[in-house]
This record gives structure tokens, sequence and C-alpha cells, in this order.
């Protein structure tokens, strides 16, 4: 069986520590053959995103200005997760700290890669149900963020029309959608390979 | 009516040069108040992916090594759109490149950001109609890849069982997802605010 050629890494060497993000640069052997290359790796935390579905069929979304596209954006709640922290916890404590919302109902819709090229981590995709104001937002010293509530077939659409633009947003519908569609003739269970 | 605050760029040095992406540092202030601090953002060339399908109901995809995850992938063609190039000839020619197929039926489908946090690039998604093999595979020096036909209701389970993971992969199915739903009651046409 034909199989892809594989690089095996030989050595390794910080690049840049950049606060939320980390560069290495691999030193590489490709198939033991000797043949080296050097590859650049963006090494980050595991990230978490959640569709908030409050239960008159609204997503809670957030207004915030990022620096890396210098736009403000329209995005789902997330963020990173801390040290010895689960997905479920950091997803649970984001939504809570970023829109005052919580929820009783969680499910693990996908765990995505963001960029497997140059990124080493992975994106874990929650839908939280029955989501409830239950507390004020609680932010960071350099966040500065407004609460949107918008109907979930009319976030469909602003993605559709490229307002909402943020490719791991985009990735989260994906989740739900096939959810959907595999609970259609059962109960909303999550997805079977999902850690 | 409540803004959020905007971060404005005051000055910016470049922290590292890693060949396909750059590590800049802006120095930033906070609404014109003075109050300043530092964000890091990775620069990329923009990106392109391709829903390549042929007409038989088959999705193109490609198997390859990624450095970021150190593991063998499961992929839609795609990469990053050299100085000049149109996205469309960008996704043309890597998916000519990747995988010896070319297709006379473009459509842009999406057009999303990989991390308005982090990044300011942008990634262009491509679907690919009545795609047919007409070369062979031309790899960059570094590249080993294997092509695979892949049913396209057979990629969604893929994605749903966690096999096909890359999130810009799994965004790309939700702009196709989109387009066949706003196209099931007229023709396939791109996206409106699609550039």
């Amino acid at each position: 069986m034909v199989k892809v050629d594989v690089w095996n890494c030989v050595s390794t060497e910080q690049v840049a520590d950049c606060r939320v993000f980390r560069v290495r640069q691999d030193h590489c052997d490709r198939n033991g053959s000797g043949e080296t290359s050097d590859f650049f790796v963006i090494e980050s935390p595991d990230w978490v995103n959640v569709i908030p579905l409050t239960n008159d069929g609204d997503v809670v979304m957030i207004e915030q200005f990022r620096q890396g596209t210098r736009e403000v954006t329209l995005e789902l709640p997330g963020g990173m997760i801390d040290p010895g922290e689960t997905p479920e916890a950091a997803a649970r404590r984001e939504l809570r700290e970023e829109t005052g919302y919580s929820s009783d109902d969680w499910i693990l819709i996908g765990a995505s890669r963001p960029n497997p090229a140059l990124q080493s981590n992975t994106m874990y995709h929650f839908l939280a149900r029955n989501c409830k104001k239950t507390s004020e937002i609680s932010l960071d010293e350099n966040e500065s963020i407004l609460t949107k509530t918008v109907a979930e077939a009319e976030v469909r659409r602003l993605i559709a029309d490229g307002v909402v633009t943020h490719s791991l947003v985009v990735a989260a519908f994906l989740y739900l959608q096939l959810l959907e569609q595999a609970s259609a003739t059962g109960p909303l269970r999550p997805l079977s390979a999902c850690p």
C-alpha cells in the first residue's frame, strides 16, 4: 500500500514566545532517509467555543475588536483552556465570563484542528442549550465585549452573507448541522468519535 | 449606542520570520485613551481551499503528513495564494498541482477568517464541479500527497466521526451546505457577500 512521506522530528527549538502562543522550529527527517527539512509550528493551549442556545431559539453571540484582522467581529463565546481544566469546564467558564449566561445542558459536538499544517492544538466545539442569563459578564483586563442574541436561522444567514466570518465559528455550525441531522430520528446525542 | 473598545495600532515590529508566516507585535492604544497594550499577530498570505466534486458525486481529497499535529490527515486540496494571483487562480492551481484534477465550473462559496484574534489573513473557499483527472500531480519539494475520492455524504460522515478534522475543511462544508440550501429553489449561485 502506498504511504505518504512522514517527517520525523529530530530536534526542536523555540523561536518566539508570544504570550498566547509560541513558535517552535522542528528539524525533521523524511522517512528516516537522512534527508532533512525544517518546519515552523505555532503552539497554543487547546481552545473551546460554544453555541449557546436560549429557549427562545436565539444564539448568544459576542461582539469584540480583534487585533488579527483589526476589525470588530461577531462571534461565538470561547477562548483558551486553562492548565488542568477540562474542555467542558473551559466552555462553561468562557460562556459565563464573556456573556453572563450559563447552561445545564452541554454537548460536545466536535473537535477540530485549527490548522494541522501550522498549529498543534485542538478546538473543542460545544452546544449549550437552555442558556439563561445568570450573572454579569466578567472580562479579562484587555477584553471589551458586547453580548448580542441572534435567532439561530439568522446566524446561518449572517455566515452566508459574510458578516460572521470566524472560521472556527463557521466550523461549529457544521458540527451542529451534522448533529441535528444525526438526531433527526432519535434523541440529541454527542457525536460518536468526540473525546 | 454602546460600542466595544478598539485598539489602534501605534507601532508594529516583526518578531519572527517563519517562511510561510511572520509574527508581528502591535503596540496599541485603547480608544485613543493613552492606555496601551501589546498584541501578537500571525501574518500569512491569504489561503484557498477547494471542494472538488466529480460527476460521480465524489469529493477529490488528499492525504498528507502535517507537521503542526504530526499526523497524516485527510483534507481538501488548497494552499497559499501566490503574490499577484487571484483566489480563483490559486484554487485552480492548487487543485491541479495536488490532485491532477481540473474543473471548468468554479464557485466561490465563502470567505472566512482563520482566526481574527491572532491571524490577519483570509481563507477563500471554492466549490469546483465537473472535476476530471487531466494531468499528473506536481508537488513542491517537501510535499508528498495521495489523492482519495470519497463520496460527498461519506465526507460528512468522516467529519462527524472525527476522521476529517481540519477546521477550514469543516468550515468549507458549512458554506457548501448553505449554498445548497439557498439554491434549493433556484440555480446554484455564489453567495451574495463573497468578494
